[in-house]
């Protein structure tokens, strides 16, 4: 009844009251924070050298670059750096293409401009009318575009800028997400909300945000995206939807991110009225070709198509007894007028269940090589089933020397915690891409084929399946973002360590204050390698629940045998293991000898792969000195005392950064702790009741019973 | 290639820049701006009358009232209002309870205070200790909480505060938001994104978004919300989720907002392994009850259940040879012990199909009046069929005295346009609650029954299907705010005119300035006559497109036949119109006698339901002269002309609200004027196909053809 003294005002906590009713840090910027810089040296610094802003030369994209620069100094400077058109000074910011600029043309740079082609840039400090100044220079307004948000992440990290000279070219062409996202806005594997594609409103509404994402990508490098779920539906493909996706490129074009499409193999049937999708029949020739017309006149910068055909179900060439090169070949005729391209994609499998599905990709399509028009890639996953937290890198690469191949990465996290595991995926997507082929001896590293060095193509690409949705900060988990990011810049840089890119990501979206950035930069380093080990250690793999993938389900056995656990994993009381090498299916032998000679003895085998080409007996010997089942037990709990680890870093980390989303990843650090421990005891108890082995004393015993485990039901997970 | 002026700087435009990159007016905030008042008039009067603020008491519903008066108060008065606890100075802001305040207990508020019940609220200008003072106080904290929204709006509105008296209580006991939510976070009908309730991440996190969504909820009186969709998953039920629900349940604690959940008739079935749902079977009682038990250990206050059984497919107690009272009653005494309540959906319809869809929720329901338990009540849709822009009242209204009938209003615009068409729907409920029943002779509004004053029941209550989801904006369109608002206040206060209610949300949610508010109320006033006429004028209804009700579709009629459009206009070359008086339908008979003797003739049935009631001649004779075809074509035309009105009226005030929502409602009012069109052009040519008559020479004629219309395929429409 008595007034208290609990209310008495405290300013601090006051202020933080009335800043939380405002939408606070909903993570919506990205790693595009422009805050202004506190620390007085630094910021000294940057104001002196960066006086003025001229920027020469008139185009879309040029305006883009002004806006992003007034926007990305004013904020970080605390005040206005002027755009200026006439007079040189001292600490200039001078922006143009030789073209564009004269005072660019009178600059001794042809020769390093004759290097970068049309995305790549120049950024160096030279003297201009005798001042010095910093000069962002290309030969396409693009590459300005590209040098602009480069110049941008030097102050957002606190680099020096006193004397600049970088010179930068992307390590591939097509730098394409591919949206897995169906027309009704559901996402496919997506857990960060519906679609950002408002398909019923395009294109009378054009959101804002669709800006944002073409910003958030130009930053990064990426230069198409994919609007439409590989799961194609044909409706894309009619007028009223192309006036939609023109409406997308127009938002896009300045930040020179080109649209593409899925297109459905069946689709002049379903929308054409064709009795026939056959891609040797006159009429469907015809059709395509029209169809790809009429989208050029729409959409006169269209990227083109990427195909999912004869596999899981989608129609496809071989539905007319035609190959893949011919329903490929016929796509790419339609599309080559025009300057399109066509990814077709190698992650194939039919109606009949292969004795070892890691084999079916190879086996169609190494046959083929050579035989692709020259404006086709055939696009192949990392490794050779299907984004699993390991694989080997996938054995095509190497094995189609003729055939220019694109890299899909998946970034959404369909099999690695979805919505929320905080896993960092670039030591994932280095490790694939360092990974040595010997397809021409030592040194015929992944990347390199990737980049065309290897073999001399003409077109390169990396395609990353996105987790981009409507949620506020557009990945559902704050460190989903770094997936994209680290794609992006791996995509423009391949030589980019996993470290340095997460070093970047972190100061650009929390915080440049080195006591937060350096554990919480050891956490994502080890993050995935956490989940390999807390979800499928030692070369384990597709062990997860059926259709969500959300969870374990090493005891997923019923219907179509490749499509469950045991098919793989093949535990019996003898051992646990898939057997490819020549006593088994024989998967290895797709590899290069040097590979196979490797990878076929257990011993010389990485422990990492151990399980993913040999089945053992539980007592064989690793090299810890454990048995292969007590090996198997401290990786599991191993991975989920790791999450734990993370889970007090992170606490201890309170204050450095925002209230929000300091608490949005402690809290999905909780649910992580608690799903790597049902991971855990999930697997090995399932695997013991094969192994009929105890668990290592020094380890906890689960507290729940296998049966208990099996018994979870989860209908309802998003992103299906 | 030379350097140009355009690109000098104005600062004006940089600012606008620099906001822009920022997340901008997004909405989110709803009508619980606090955005600093300019007017120094004004502030001076809230200065001088708002010195400091005393709460006195503690709990977790007295902490959100200071935490909403300091953000409220700081924001709005440009600094922050001392919360004190000991000394009341003149100008106090003095917040309590006779049982928390000994400073109130003195005040003269007794006999004021047993009028307000639990939730109302006074608010007073008062001597306290000498001191002018401004007092809210209440016989509950949660009417602590109710005056504080109220005062608060009074400062967002811009009233004299400096001699108030209020006393405020509400018209109702339960108001109630449905949400159609699935567990899968789609949302039935549903056009502002996924569903708020994240299920997989509850109960482990809770996303802010739930406090924000309570305290707008708290902020107009509503005090429950059913979480879960209508068509309901018995899932819900089991303990996993009840777990997440009780989490959102302890972020709405505070707010006075109670949680309820859909109950599956089925669920001791599919949930509990029983054979059978059979409401008289002992096992499905038990099943029930101590379903209850569990629930209310885990939460509380839970609200209770609401249902709809034996209905489009739903399971109910017909399945087994019972009626509705005995389910409803079933589970009911389930619920009562705790204090919880059953509604109980009068909106059904089974397999048979009947003569006439309006007739068979009275002719179900009617004969089961007082038999139903006292914590039952039957929740019934404002008129007969469903929704429609223009439906009569609902004949049970007034026909089932002994029985509590709760009002279900749907919020969402499922038949006004969906996502995209500004559509203000406070007339169309006032127009329901001020129907004449007569049921106890002239002055038995649909309101005094509603509010239990006609039949003096003890429970009385309103439901409103929402449309709130994960946009950022809540709702989808900037204008759909208004319809949860103008729920909210309704049920609070069924006397509020729709007009105060539009202009008080348009201040709070845009701006006071009167050239703003004044034109835009306007617009919002006519808006849902507009829509009627583009859509279904003079008494039409049901000629929707199949499904997803999205644009028009009278050329239905395949499939259930009271599921298509000819069912319901039953158009011929004779006439149009659904004939429901004794030589029809006879569902006239339903109303009372004064009712039923102004409609069953054409000449005294109000225009606006004439083809609702009558099937007449193409040439019957309006009151404007005009034959019915030309009137029909008259109408149609109006409607998409006022729409043209009204986006030339928006356009008219740009500059005066923030630049995101004036063009989000400038795209959203193009393609409800495309849609209008649509509307017309299809119906009025459909009707041409019957009438053979010309549209009347006046009228534009349109461009496009009945089988262009008939022919537009829309598969992916959201909210299904």
């Amino acid at each position: 009844m008595k007034s208290s003294t609990r209310y008495r005002i405290i300013p601090a906590l006051f202020a933080l009251l009335a800043c939380h009713s405002l939408s606070g840090e909903n993570g919506y910027r990205l790693w595009l924070r422009y805050d202004t810089i506190h620390d007085t040296v630094v910021l000294q610094a940057y104001h002196s050298a960066l006086k003025q802003i001229m920027v020469e030369g008139h185009s879309g994209t040029l305006n883009a670059v002004i806006e992003e620069l007034q926007n990305g100094l004013s904020g970080m400077l605390g005040q206005e750096i002027p755009l200026v058109s006439e007079t040189i000074t001292e600490g200039t910011l001078l922006i143009g293409t030789p073209a564009s600029s004269d005072r660019i043309a009178a600059l001794p740079v042809k020769d390093l401009l004759r290097r970068t082609g049309n995305d790549g840039f120049i950024i160096k400090t030279c003297l201009v009318s005798g001042k010095k100044c910093i000069v962002i220079t290309a030969n396409e307004d693009l590459g300005l575009m590209y040098g602009t948000f480069h110049f941008l992440r030097f102050l957002q990290t606190r680099q020096q800028i006193a004397d600049i000279d970088v010179v930068s070219v992307p390590s591939v062409q097509f730098r394409l997400l591919n949206h897995w996202d169906n027309l009704n806005r559901t996402v496919e594997r997506g857990y960060a909300g519906c679609s950002l594609w408002d398909w019923l409103l395009l294109p009378d509404t054009v959101s804002p945000r669709y800006k944002d994402y073409a910003r958030a990508n130009a930053s990064i490098g990426i230069n198409g995206a994919v609007l439409t779920n590989v799961n194609a539906d044909a409706l894309v493909l009619t007028p009223q939807y192309l006036e939609k996706t023109a409406a997308l490129a127009e938002v896009f074009r300045p930040y020179g991110i080109k649209v593409y499409l899925t297109a459905r193999f069946s689709a002049p049937v379903e929308v054409g009225g064709l009795s026939t999708a056959d891609p040797l029949d006159p009429q469907v020739i015809d059709w395509w070709q029209k169809k790809a017309d009429e989208i050029y006149r729409q959409i006169p910068d269209f990227g083109g198509f990427l195909v999912k055909a004869n596999s899981e179900g989608q129609p496809g060439p071989q539905n007319y007894g035609r190959t893949h090169a011919e329903g490929a070949n016929m796509l790419a005729r339609a599309l080559a007028p025009h300057g399109g391209i066509v990814m077709w994609r190698a992650f194939v499998y039919d109606s009949n269940v292969p004795e070892d599905r890691a084999k079916q990709a190879y086996d169609e399509f190494k046959p083929l090589d050579g035989k692709f028009s020259s404006n086709v890639f055939i696009q192949v996953k990392n490794g050779p089933i299907d984004f699993q937290p390991r694989e080997p890198f996938h054995p095509l690469f190497g094995s189609m020397p003729g055939t220019p191949l694109m890299m899909e990465f998946q970034l959404t996290q369909e099999y690695l915690g979805q919505g929320t595991h905080l896993v960092y995926l670039a030591p994932l997507f280095k490790e694939c891409l360092q990974s040595d082929t010997y397809a021409k001896g030592k040194g015929s590293e992944v990347a390199r084929i990737i980049d065309g060095t290897l073999e001399n193509h003409t077109i390169t690409g990396m395609a990353g399946v996105s987790n981009i949705g409507t949620d506020s900060d557009w990945c559902g988990h704050p460190f989903a973002q770094s997936n994209w990011y680290a794609f992006g810049r791996l995509s423009w840089d391949l030589s980019l360590t996993a470290d340095t890119i997460a070093e970047e990501w972190l100061r650009m979206t929390f915080t440049n204050n080195e006591t937060f950035v350096i554990p919480v930069k050891q956490m994502m380093m080890g993050s995935r390698e956490y989940a390999v080990n807390y979800m499928t250690p030692l070369g384990l793999h597709h062990i997860m629940a059926r259709d969500h993938h959300h969870g374990p389900g090493p005891w997923v056995s019923e219907g179509r045998p490749d499509w469950t656990s045991v098919y793989y994993h093949r535990a019996d009381t003898a051992g646990v293991g898939f057997d490819r090498t020549a006593s088994g299916s024989d998967a290895l032998s797709q590899y290069f000898p040097e590979v196979k000679q490797q990878y076929e003895n257990p011993d010389s085998c990485p422990e990492t792969l151990l399980l993913w080409f040999h089945h053992l007996p539980w007592d064989y010997r690793m090299t810890t000195g454990r048995t292969l089942w007590e090996e198997l037990c401290h990786r599991y709990y191993e991975g989920a005392d790791s999450v734990k680890k993370m889970q007090q870093t992170w606490k201890s980390l309170e204050g450095l950064i925002d209230k929000e989303r300091f608490e949005q990843v402690n809290a999905m650090l909780s649910i992580q702790l608690k799903e790597a421990g049902w991971w855990r005891d999930a697997c090995v108890l399932y695997f013991q009741s094969f192994s009929h082995r105890p668990i290592p004393e020094e380890l906890e015993k689960p507290a729940r019973s296998l049966e208990y485990y099996r018994n979870i039901k989860e209908p309802t997970i998003p992103g299906i």
